[in-house]
């Protein structure tokens, strides 16, 4: 297993491939974070199934796993007959593609693998290239999270204290994250800074895996509720935000990210507060020309009207429960319902900086810069 | 039992008291909202016991159900005796007192009901006057915040959507409430309007308890979580902001709420929407200088670390669950603390009125208007 060192700890990457056994292992995120466990697919139908069902998330982790997917998809085809090995590529590619349908990396990521492909002059040439290409994409997602972690390490000051929200940690990425990538950076040039995370409801990524992610790494940290971030502010106990985003407008420099995160962009922005984006290059968006026109999705109002957590201190009533086993509670008056928008939309004008792996711009700089920033590094 | 008529439904006081039966009654709040129950006391030291355990809480509702209590330990009384009555009633007073030690509400409500008594020259007639001035206590409460809802009630007009934090509503009264006092006045004059409420983590009161006002009360509404009111600002979805206050300063009109009220007084600001604090004149604080100096209360991590529900789809490891039955599930990371700051002030600057039952002032007025405000209406 691949395991990297950082600060004190060690930990697996979130997807990585077991050549020998021809499985993808990936961190069973569902889980977490009160049960950490590695699980394996056997063959590509399994790992598309995991891409559905969300044992693994997050765009580079995804795409990551996709790349695997179809390696190890090209990897089970027995035989020498080139044509027959195209046609179950191409069917391998179409599963997976087609476990999450709306997400752009893992249809990128297998192209990739695909276009290296193409170079191999047999089935069994090509089936090396395949894996070659999927490690080197997830290689490439973990160099680029590394290089938004070397420019965005010098905005963490010794005694800081850093405001993150929602999850752009390792987990969401083959290894290091985006938002986190700073702190893990700052951390291991021996810095001494503490971080609040955003509990992030409705969905909680916040309380749960960025908090895990912290805690793993013996980063010092602590929870807040959404609410009080803003009065933290007030009494000049935040110096500086760091946020990640699901897409990004190189025409304008708006940011759309988990909502909240404009709550927060605004609330800095009052305080004098320096309020930072870190991104990888492929969740910039060339083509839409304002924010208003980003679709935000409007998620199940269950999310809001409840929570998913493990009943801790188990009365009577409650009996044989696991140990462990997380249960969805309804909170909520039972007769009212919610709304429950996914994502918002921060303006330029209260951003910062936006943390590249080509380094740092002005939200409003994207554009000027966009040969450098549309090609890989 | 005491039924006040409004809009289409019908509700009971939060507090009342049955003479016959020497009873104060309560809505067991603790079991809202999945459970909906009248508790009696039946004796003053079940009533101490009541406001102790948070059966009732709001500054109302427990000054009222305090005044009450005197009056039910009054009356329990058996002789003619008055030193010994005397001294009896100030065990009452005691009990009652130390119930919720830092509240100030029950004290200046039970010191209302012991002024009424002084007048009474048997045990008899001061039995009666106690059980007397206790209902007037609790009819002021409600004529308080009826008066806040006549004046209030013109900021909401036809199609507005309305944002409210926490719960000011009536279970923390007698009845009516403070914020809620507007909704529920533009209610009946027929007026078509529709309610968000924060959720209000972490405690969850807008989820749990103004939403069941609301749904009660039949008034149109929707649960959002705390990260969702900034996007909705933004779309130009929330045309005006009402919340209640724990403590308002009489010298600055900054306003202390629960957490989260500030945030949305900047998010207000930043869109040009109406932001209106309601309160009873009790709630005005004289004496403190500066919104800084209000003591914050920094409450258990419990509450950021999880959540009270219910569980809602019972599997297989759930076995013999009485349905209804809430469970405290953690939802955070298992090894991460949390801060958890109760409240917050809001700056004047922010606060476009404070609706009051002798009218709506800005901020910054309430001093100038001190001697009008400072006495009972």
């Amino acid at each position: 297993m691949n395991v990297t060192v950082r600060g004190k700890t060690q930990h697996p990457r979130t997807v990585t491939f077991d050549a020998r056994h021809n499985q993808v292992r990936l961190i069973e995120q569902r889980l977490l974070p009160h049960e950490f466990k590695i699980v394996a697919t056997q063959n590509f139908r399994e790992t598309a199934l995991a891409i559905r069902d969300m044992v693994v998330r997050g765009a580079g982790a995804i795409g990551a796993t996709a790349a695997y997917g179809l390696a190890q998809g090209a990897r089970a085809f027995r035989g020498s007959d080139l044509k027959k090995f195209s046609r179950h590529v191409e069917a391998v590619y179409t599963a997976l593609k087609e476990a999450r349908p709306t997400a752009v990396d893992p249809v990128n990521a297998m192209n990739d693998v695909r276009a290296a492909m193409a170079h191999g002059e047999s089935v069994e040439e090509q089936q090396a290239i395949a894996l070659a290409a999927a490690e080197e994409f997830a290689n490439e997602d973990v160099r680029h999270c590394e290089a938004i972690g070397k420019h965005g390490a010098k905005l963490i000051k010794n005694g800081m204290r850093v405001l993150t929200h929602c999850n752009a940690g390792w987990l969401a990425f083959v290894d290091v994250g985006s938002a986190t990538a700073p702190i893990y950076a700052a951390q291991a040039a021996g810095r001494r800074f503490h971080v609040f995370c955003d509990e992030t409801r409705p969905r909680s990524q916040g309380a749960t895996l960025t908090a895990w992610e912290l805690a793993q790494q013996g980063v010092s940290h602590q929870i807040i509720a959404d609410n009080a971030a803003g009065h933290l502010m007030q009494r000049g106990e935040i110096d500086l935000v760091i946020v990640g985003s699901d897409r990004t407008l190189g025409r304008t420099g708006e940011v759309a990210n988990k909502i909240g995160t404009y709550t927060k962009a605004v609330l800095a922005k009052r305080h004098g507060i320096p309020f930072y984006v870190a991104i990888p290059l492929s969740t910039i968006d060339w083509r839409i020309k304002r924010g208003f026109d980003i679709p935000i999705e409007e998620r199940h109002e269950h999310e809001v009207l409840g929570a998913w957590g493990v009943i801790q201190s188990p009365t009577s009533d409650v009996q044989g429960l696991k140990s462990g086993k997380r249960v969805y509670v309804r909170v909520a008056n039972p007769t009212s319902g919610a709304r429950n928008p996914g994502f918002d939309v921060t303006p330029a004008e209260l951003i910062t900086g936006i943390i590249t792996p080509a380094g740092i711009f002005k939200p409003t700089e994207l554009w000027k810069q966009r040969t450098q920033l549309d090609n890989k590094l």
